[in-house]
């Protein structure tokens, strides 16, 4: 396994894969990896010939009181992670490198990145797609990796490939929970031991959902306030959201569609945390 | 030559030539072909093994009072001048196969973008620098090549290109002047008789620049006075600017350094006309 900073030596890595035909898989990443991360790493390594994996803490979607500073950084760990998971190449560019002198660029994602996180973190999905367009322009790899637990970055990840006809595909991996049903998260690391215990209404309020779906609920405003009530009810946790929404245009929904997905976000303490799952209306019977 | 309107099917054709290592040069334009836009296509014909022109006329980048229904269409005789100028692929594409249902995406380049021509036209390069990264992303040639003439547009997508990453080197190509020195234009169409003899004052205000800084002026808010008094007393024009900035960063200056431009812009009646020229440090002796 490679490690490269530079993108012209990144670029001159990937060229030669492409020249012989191997198929490029790329997994962005902020580092301090955990399972979910992994579980990316080996889709990629399962679908292409060539696994890029990038590690960079993006300034830019931190907001002025967000954790950019303590969010962790433990590269020798990321590194051997990577390694194992069956990266070939791990691309560690700087900030420098990222942001040079007068850089003054961004990409938007007008609507998707209003609602939900955006609601709370203004300027986070700005930071999100500007940084992930460099990625994968510095890249190009074939098909980029993207985590379902982000729900929210993966569908505006996707709206903008496709509105700015980058020519990466983007498969979104299934949420990776801890054997408690928490969503692996970098941010678990924050919490106390009875923050992470009360944590666990987040899935379970996803559950709750599932259930009353499965047990006939159409009236998707009563489920809402059934997870909201679940959550806000919880010691240490300050709900910010818990909905449900059109899968692809993100629009709050209050009746059964075929591709509707359950979101919740929530404060515990400082940290911030969100999980969703997909609902099935085939089950809704 | 070809000509193709979907993406896919550009792609096809481009990624071919690629596969055996011809190099692509990518000449975009909004049709209404004039010897300016020969030129780039003659340019990327001595550069490049495969020549694309696309022609589309980008609703975004004009304002709603601006001329998109007007301004001229004439693709037969733009698809004989590409011929004629060495192209091998014309790219047509459809306001729907650019701008599909849900698009929502744009690109920004935030400081240059507001000065000059932004003051007026506010979100005139939001439309540029976000159709011209789709137009870049989906052909991905080896060079793109703008006209000088649109001084600050090929500044910006510099440095949208630099900002973002992508992988396509920019060359900008001189202006191509009438033989009484108007420079060429589209929008030069619209003029009557007595406007377009009345145009004639912003090339003239950019010689006169020339020779002062030529017979040693240095004091260049003096320059930009001389260059406003000539086109503010030509009759049927309305002065907008007329200014003198730093090459790359486009900020008005008034001492002379090395890469420094003069740029006017003023109203023909309605139509907008602009024109620039470089001033060359070395002749201020």
């Amino acid at each position: 396994m490679e490690t490269v900073s530079e993108i012209p030596a990144l670029r001159k890595l990937v060229d030669a894969q492409r020249k012989q035909n191997a198929s490029i898989g790329f997994v962005p990443t902020m580092g301090a990896l955990h399972a979910g991360h992994v579980s990316l790493i080996e889709a990629a390594r399962r679908d292409c010939d060539f696994v890029v994996v990038s590690i960079f803490v993006n300034p830019t979607q931190f907001g002025p009181s967000e954790d950019f500073e303590k969010y962790p950084r433990v590269v020798e760990q990321d590194l051997a992670q990577c390694h194992k998971a069956g990266a070939d190449l791990v691309w560690l560019p700087t900030t420098e490198i990222m942001y040079p002198e007068n850089f003054s660029t961004c990409v938007t994602v007008k609507t998707l990145s209003q609602v939900l996180e955006g609601k709370t973190r203004p300027d986070h999905f700005e930071g999100v797609t500007t940084v992930v367009t460099k990625l994968l322009l510095s890249c190009l790899p074939d098909v980029a990796y993207f985590g379902a637990k982000d729900y929210q970055q993966q569908a505006i990840v996707r709206r903008m490939c496709l509105d700015l006809n980058i020519p990466v595909e983007i498969k979104t991996c299934p949420i990776i929970r801890d054997t408690d049903g928490l969503a692996l998260s970098s941010r678990n690391a924050y919490l106390s031991e009875s923050e992470r215990e009360s944590a666990l209404s987040l899935s379970r309020a996803l559950i709750l959902a599932e259930e009353l779906v499965n047990a006939g609920e159409t009236d998707l405003n009563q489920l809402k306030a059934e997870m909201q009530q679940l959550i806000s009810s919880t010691p240490l946790l300050k709900l910010d959201y818990a909905t449900i929404v059109d899968a692809d245009t993100l629009e709050e929904i209050s009746t059964p569609q075929p591709a509707m997905v359950a979101l919740v976000a929530a404060y515990a303490g400082a940290t911030r945390l969100i999980d969703n799952c997909p609902l099935s209306v085939d089950s809704a019977q």
